[in-house]
C-alpha cells in the first residue's frame, strides 16, 4: 500500500533514510547530514512524499519534485528508498510506478533522474525495465566509498501520451 | 577585471539578472522570480560569485557552486550572464576560464553545466570551445517561450591534471 506521508511518519521515514546517506554509496548526499536537513530535503522541499506500508510498516519511501523551474518545470524528479528488510519483493518498481502515475496527476510531463549511480546496477536495470533510457553518463562524477570514482548516468522517461 | 562580487555590487548584479531570468529562453529559473530569491540563489548560496568589469561597469557575472553533495562534491556548477551592451567582447570567455582556475583552487576536480539549451548555440559553441563535452542530451525538458519544446545539454568538463 502506497500512500502520501503525513507528519507522524517523519521518524519511520528517517529511519529508511539514515543508512542510505550515511553509507554514502548511491545518492550524492552529505553523508553527514542531520536529520532535520535530510526531512526536509525528502518531505519539505518536494512537491509530495509517499511511503509504502507492508503489514502496517513503512517498508518504502518516494519523493516527487519540480526537476527545474521557470521552462523545465513540466519535468519532475523522483528519489526512492526501500529498507533493507524489504528489498528484492518489488517495492521500488510498485513505487516508481505510482510516481509515474502521480506525476501525471500532478502536471508533469516527463520524470528526470539525475544521477543515477552506474555501480547501482540493479536501479540501472530496474529504471530501464520501467521504460526510462540513459540521456547522459556523467563520467567519474561520483566518489564511492569503496569504489573510487564511479560515473554517474541521467536517465529520463516522457511520460505524457499527449505532449508534443 | 574579473573580482569577488562585494555586498555593493547586489543591485548592478539584479541589473543582470532580470532581464536574462524575466525573457526565460536561456535559464531554468521562475521569469517571475523576485530580486531577493534571485540573489539569493547567484550569491548566497553559491561558494563564491564574480563579477567582471570594464570602464568601471559591472559587465556580466558568473556565481561557481557544489553541484552534487556527498560522492559528488568534487564536481562544481558554474552559471553566467554578460549584459547585452557588452556581447560579444570575449566576456563569457574569460569568465569561463577564469572559472575553472578558481574551480580548481577551490579543490573541484570537474566542472558541469547541467542545462544548456540547445537553441543557445553561442553558448553551446563556447563551452565546446573551451573544452567542455556533451555528457547527455534531455530531450524536450525546456519549454522555450518561442521556440516551444527544445533540448537541454548536460555539459561536463574534468579539470584536475592529475586525477584520477
Amino acid at each position: 500500500m502506497i500512500r502520501p506521508a503525513r507528519a507522524s511518519d517523519r521518524a519511520a521515514i528517517w529511519a529508511l533514510l539514515e543508512p542510505v546517506f550515511r553509507a554514502g554509496d548511491t545518492y550524492a548526499v552529505d553523508p553527514d547530514i542531520s536529520r532535520d536537513d535530510a526531512l526536509n530535503m525528502w518531505i519539505d522541499a518536494p512537491k509530495a512524499t509517499f511511503v509504502a506500508e507492508h503489514d502496517g510498516a513503512i517498508v518504502g519511501t518516494y519523493y516527487i519534485k519540480t526537476n527545474q523551474n521557470g521552462g523545465g518545470a513540466h519535468v519532475c524528479n523522483c528519489g526512492y528508498i526501500v529498507g533493507p528488510a524489504a528489498r528484492g519483493q518489488g517495492i521500488a518498481k510498485s513505487m516508481c510506478l505510482h510516481s509515474q502515475e502521480k506525476a501525471l496527476n500532478l502536471g508533469y510531463l516527463s520524470m528526470q533522474f539525475n544521477f543515477v549511480l552506474e555501480s547501482n546496477a540493479d536501479a540501472v536495470h530496474l529504471w530501464t525495465k520501467l521504460g526510462f533510457s540513459i540521456a547522459g553518463r556523467l563520467q567519474k562524477a561520483f566518489k564511492h566509498p569503496q569504489l573510487g570514482f564511479v560515473d554517474a548516468l541521467v536517465m529520463t522517461k516522457w511520460l505524457s501520451r499527449e505532449i508534443p
